[in-house]
C-alpha cells in the first residue's frame, strides 16, 4: 500500500464518481479501455513508489544551487525526467499525430496526482513542460513545433512559463521585457528580467525552453500591448547546432518548502543576443499564455490537493499506530493507553482533513473531465463545458491551495511534537503547502477573477450552468432519503449564494470598489458550496454503492457517508457567517487608512 | 523605530489600557513609578534590537548540533544569556531578598514580548531558567534554593522543565522515570528518558538544571504518584565541586522552526548514578509543575503573539513599499502603479493580522495583571484573581497560538512570492508560528481543560467572575454612542455562550463523551469572545482619548476604533457557526470508526 494515498480513493472519484469510462464512447479516446486507464495508473503508481517517493526528504535538504552560471539539481532528477519522457507521460493527452497516447486529461491529472503526493517537486518538472509545449502546439507555427517539442516530449529539454518580472508579480499589464524586431522574420532580440521561473534552469535537462512574455517596442500599454515568445537557454543555429542564446541565470531562490524545484531569476540580452520566436500573433500573448495559466491553476489546485492527502495518510498511519491517554469514560491509569484515532479531537482532525482532500480530488477530476468533454465534444456541449471549466478554475485553484495549508497543519497537530521535527514528512507537507495561495494567481487575484468577471461570463450564462449542476445532484440526493437533509441543506445554501450574488452584481457599477471589497470572501463560501456539491455526490455513489457492497467494501463506503455529515456539520456551515458578512454595506477595509496601522 | 513590534502599542496596552501604575499602589510595587517601568521596557528594547534581532535569521540557519555529547547553539547566546542575567531579567519579579527587583509580571512580560518579538528562540533560554527557578524558590527546600537558584539567576545555569518521555506526552500519568531512595533523605537515583526538552543541554550555559517529574519506587499509578526532583546536568559534589551526574544527551531535534533553541532527547542514571534531589512532598509534583506550567501557558501565548506581531509588522512595512497593480476604480497602465497597502484584501490581510495580535496582546497582559493581583492581594481579591487566571490560562494560551500560525500566513501572502522566499523573515515566522498549539499542552488539552475543569471550577464561580468582568466592559462601552452597537452584538453573544455552557454542562454526567467532543470548537468560540472583549475595551480607551489626542497621535486612535470593528464584522461574527455545531446533539467524531478512513 502507498503510504501518500489511496488507490481505493482515487479509482473511487475516477470511475465511480466521475464515470470516466463514458469518455470511451467518443473516438478521440477510442482505443482506451477501463483495463488501459488502469494500468495507467498502475505504472504511476510504481513510478512514484520507486523513483519519486524515495526522494522526497533528500530533495528537500539537498537545494539546488547556483554554480558558474548554473542551477545543479539532486542527482536523482536526471533519473526522473528521463523516465517521464521515456514513458509518454509529457504529451500524453495529445494526439497520436504528435507521438501523443490521446489519453483523457481525466487519467492524466488523475496519474499526476499520484506524483505530486509523492513528491511535488519533483512532478513539478514534467509538468511545466507539458504546459510549455501544449502551448508551442496550440499557437506556434509549424516550425516553431518541429523544432522544439520534439526534445520536450521526450524530457530533454524542460519548458516553463516565464512571466513574473520584478516590477509585475500579480500586475502583469506591467511587465517591461522587451522584443525588438531583428528584421528576420518571427525573430526578436529579448531584453529583461524575469523573476519566480520555475525549474528556469538545472541541470537535469540539457535546455530550457521559456515561453516568455515580453512587450514588441511601440506596442500599446498595458495588457494589449503583450505578445508570446519561444525563448530558448540554448538556441537551435547553424547546422542544428545549439548555440548560447545571452539567457544568464541571475539567482536562485532559497525557499521554505517546494525545495527540490530550482526556482530562477533570469537575465536576458545583457549582451544583446538573446533571441525570442514570436508565438501566434503580436499582442495575443496574454489571452495564448491563460490557456496555459487556466491548465497550470487547476494543476496548482491538484499539487495542494496531493500535498494535503499525502499529509491525510502519514497523519492517520501514526493515529492508529500511536497510544496516548485514554477515553474520556476510561481513565484508570493501570490500563494500558489507547490509540489517539480513538479519541473525538483526533478523529476531527482526520475528518477535516479527509473531507477537504477528497472533496477537492472530487472538484478537480469533475473539472479534468470537463477539459476532456471542451476536447471531444462540439458546439453548445463544448462551449458549456469550456464556460463552466471558466467559472470552476479560480475555485479549482484556491480552494484546494488554501485549505490544504490548513489541513496540513492539522496532520502536523496529530503527531504533536513529533510532527514539528524532521523525523516525519508532515512539517515538509506543511511547508510545501504554503506556496499553492501564492503561485498562479495568489487568492486575491482570484476572488477578483470570480465574482469581478466569471460570475457575469456570458450575461450570467456561466452561472447558471453551475447551480444547474449542483441542482441536479440536490435532486438525485433528494430521492434518497438519508441524503434528504443534507440536500435540502445544500439547496437552501445555495439558493441563498444566488440571492447574495444577484445582491452584489447589483452595486458593481454603482460602487465597484464596494462590489470588490470581499471578493476574497466570497471565493471562499463559493468553495464550500462547491465542496459541498461533491461531497454530496460522493455520498450518493457511495450510498448506492453501499447496498451491495462487499463487507471488505463497506468500511470505505461508511466512511465517506459520514464525511459528508462531517463537511456539512463542520465546514458548510461556515457559509452563514459569509453571507452575513458579503451581505454588509459596511466596508471597514474600504474606510482603513494606510497610516492607522 | 523597531520593525518588529509597536512600542506606542505596547505603551497603550499596558498604561492606558492595563493601568499599570495601580499597581504602585502596592508596598511590593512602592519602589518603583511610571518612570522605571518605562526604563525597564526601553531597556528590554534595546537588547532586542542590538543582541536578538540581528540573530534571528542566523540562529535559524546555524541549528544547534549534537556533536561528543554536546549539544552546540549559535556562538552569540553566550552573549546573550549572560546579558539577560547580569541584567536581573531571570529574576526581576522576584523580592529583594532573592535579589530580584519586585518588578511586577505585567512588565516583565512586556519585556519578555519585546524579546519575543525580536528572536523567540533566543528568548526561551532565560525564560526557561526563570521558570524552573520559580519552582525551587517556591517549593524547594533552603539548601536546594540556595544551591541552585544563585547561578541560574546569574544566567550561568539554564533551568529547564522535563516532562514529556516517548510514552507520556499528552498523557503526564504515563510517566516512568523512576526515583529510588539512597538512603540519604530527599536524595534518589533517576533512571528513564526524557524527549522534547528545550535547552536541555548546550554551551551557552555551564550546567543544566532539571525540573524533573519522576516516580518514586511504590508510588500510586496515575498522576497521584508523580513527583518533582531538581535533576542537574551536574551535581554539587564535595567541596563545592560540580560532577557529572549521569544524565546523558542522547539526541538533539531537528525541526521546522524554531531552531535556534536546543531541544534535547535525555537519558538518566545509564550508569546508576544520577541524583534527583526531591522538590516539596512525595507524590505533589505534579501540583507543583502547574504552577510552572499555567505560568508557561501564559508565556505561549505570549511567545505566539510576539511571533504574530513581528510578522505583522514586517508585512505591514511591505506594503507600505511595494507598488503593484491599480485601484479597482483606477486601471489606465499608464498610470503609476499603487502601494499594494491600498487594495481592499491586503488591507484585510493586515487588519486580520492587527485584530488578533493586539487582541492578544491585550489578553495576556490582563492575565499577567492578574498574576501580580494574585501576589499582592489578599482574601477575595486574591482569590478571585487567581480564579479568573486560571480559567483565562487554556484561553490565553491557545488562541494566540491558534490563530498566529493564521495571521503568520497572512504575513506571508503579503508578501507574495517573496514571502515564501528566505530573502524576507515572513517565512521563518510561519514556520516559528507552527509550535505553539502543540508545546505546553495541545489545543486539543486546553479544550478538554476549559470545558472538562476551569467552565465548572468551583461550582461554576471562575466563569461567573469571567462573565462579570466581559459586562463590565460592555457596560461602559454602553455609554458611548459609537460603541453602542458593538456592546450590544457581544452582549448578546454572551448570552448565548452562557445559555449553551449550562446545556452542555447539563449532559456531561449522562454522556461525557459527547459533551466533550467538540471541546477544542468550545475552545475556539470562548477565544472568540474574550479577543471580542478585550478588544472593546482598547475601544473604550481609544475613543475616549481620540478625542483630547494630539494630531499626531489620532491616527493610532482611529485604527483601534476601526480594528475593533474590522474584529467584530469578520472575527466575532464565527462564533454563530460554533455555537450551532456546539448546540448539536450529533456527533460524527464520535460515530466515526478507525477502519473507515
Amino acid at each position: 500500500m502507498a503510504l501518500f494515498y489511496s488507490k481505493r480513493d482515487l479509482r473511487f472519484h475516477v470511475y465511480e464518481v466521475q464515470h470516466a469510462e463514458t469518455l470511451l464512447n467518443y473516438p478521440y479516446f477510442q482505443d482506451h479501455s477501463r483495463e488501459s486507464f488502469d494500468l495507467v495508473l498502475d505504472a504511476a503508481d510504481q513510478i512514484a513508489v520507486k523513483l519519486l517517493y524515495p526522494l522526497l526528504t533528500e530533495m528537500d535538504r539537498a537545494e539546488p544551487q547556483l554554480a558558474n552560471g548554473k542551477i545543479r539539481v539532486h542527482p536523482g532528477m536526471k533519473a526522473i525526467v528521463k523516465q517521464f519522457g521515456a514513458d509518454g507521460w509529457i504529451n500524453a493527452t495529445f494526439s497520436y499525430d504528435e507521438g501523443g497516447q490521446q489519453l483523457p486529461v481525466t487519467i492524466q491529472n488523475s496519474a499526476g496526482f499520484i506524483f505530486q503526493a509523492a513528491n511535488y517537486s519533483a512532478s513539478v518538472y514534467p509538468f511545466l513542460t507539458t504546459g510549455a509545449a501544449n502551448l508551442i502546439r496550440t499557437f506556434g507555427s509549424r516550425a516553431l513545433i518541429d523544432a522544439y517539442t520534439p526534445r520536450m516530449y521526450t524530457g530533454e529539454w524542460q519548458g516553463t512559463m516565464a512571466l513574473t518580472e520584478p516590477g509585475a508579480g500579480s500586475s502583469l499589464s506591467d511587465i517591461t521585457t522587451s522584443a525588438t524586431p531583428t528584421g528576420q522574420e518571427g525573430v526578436y532580440h529579448i531584453r529583461g528580467e524575469k523573476i519566480f521561473i520555475s525549474c528556469g534552469d538545472h541541470d537535469a535537462c540539457t535546455n530550457v525552453v521559456h515561453l516568455m512574455l515580453a512587450r514588441i517596442s511601440g506596442a500599446p500599454a498595458g495588457v494589449k500591448g503583450i505578445s508570446l515568445f519561444v525563448v530558448p537557454q540554448q538556441r537551435i543555429g547553424a547546422g542544428q547546432q545549439l548555440e548560447p542564446n545571452d539567457v544568464l541565470t541571475a539567482g536562485v531562490y532559497h525557499k521554505m518548502g517546494y525545495k527540490g524545484a530550482p526556482i530562477a531569476h533570469l537575465s536576458m540580452g545583457n549582451n544583446g543576443n538573446c533571441e525570442g520566436y514570436l508565438v501566434g500573433e503580436p499582442n495575443k500573448g496574454l489571452s495564448y499564455m491563460f490557456q496555459m495559466m487556466n491548465e497550470a491553476r487547476v494543476g496548482v489546485g491538484m499539487n495542494a490537493t496531493a500535498i494535503g492527502t499525502a499529509a491525510y495518510h502519514a497523519s492517520l498511519a501514526y493515529a492508529g499506530q500511536r497510544p496516548q491517554g485514554r477515553r474520556i469514560t476510561e481513565k484508570d491509569p493501570a490500563l494500558p493507553q489507547t490509540l489517539i484515532i480513538n479519541h473525538a479531537d483526533v478523529k476531527r482532525l482526520l475528518l477535516f482533513q479527509k473531507s477537504v482532500v477528497e472533496g477537492s480530488l472530487s472538484l478537480l477530476l469533475y473539472c479534468s473531465y470537463l477539459a476532456d468533454l471542451a476536447h471531444v465534444e462540439t458546439g453548445e456541449a463544448r462551449d458549456n463545458a469550456l464556460l463552466l471549466l471558466d467559472l470552476l478554475t479560480p475555485v479549482a485553484k484556491s480552494y484546494p491551495s488554501e485549505m490544504c495549508c490548513l489541513t496540513t497543519s492539522a496532520a502536523v497537530q496529530i503527531l504533536g511534537g513529533a510532527g514539528y521535527t524532521t523525523d516525519f514528512p508532515v512539517e515538509q507537507y506543511y511547508r510545501e503547502a504554503r506556496i499553492h495561495p501564492i503561485h498562479e494567481g495568489t487568492t486575491a487575484i482570484h476572488g477578483l477573477d470570480l465574482l469581478g468577471r466569471k460570475i457575469s461570463l456570458q450575461h450570467g450564462k456561466a452561472a447558471q450552468l453551475y447551480f444547474q449542476a449542483v441542482m441536479t445532484t440536490i435532486a438525485e440526493a433528494q430521492q434518497i432519503p438519508s441524503l434528504q437533509p443534507l440536500a435540502d441543506t445544500l439547496n437552501t445554501v445555495c439558493g441563498r449564494v444566488q440571492q447574495l450574488t444577484g445582491q452584489l452584481l447589483g452595486q458593481a457599477r454603482q460602487d465597484p470598489e464596494a462590489f470588490l471589497a470581499d471578493a476574497t470572501l466570497y471565493l471562499e463560501l463559493f468553495g464550500l458550496v462547491t465542496i459541498g456539491w461533491r461531497w454530496l455526490q460522493q455520498a450518493i455513489t457511495a450510498s448506492q454503492a453501499l447496498a451491495n457492497a462487499h463487507a471488505a467494501d463497506q468500511p470505505f463506503y461508511q466512511g465517506k457517508i459520514l464525511t459528508v455529515r462531517y463537511f456539512f456539520d463542520y465546514e458548510l456551515i461556515k457559509t452563514d457567517a459569509l453571507i452575513h458578512r458579503l451581505s454588509a454595506s459596511a466596508h471597514v477595509t474600504l474606510a482603513m487608512q494606510p497610516d492607522w496601522f
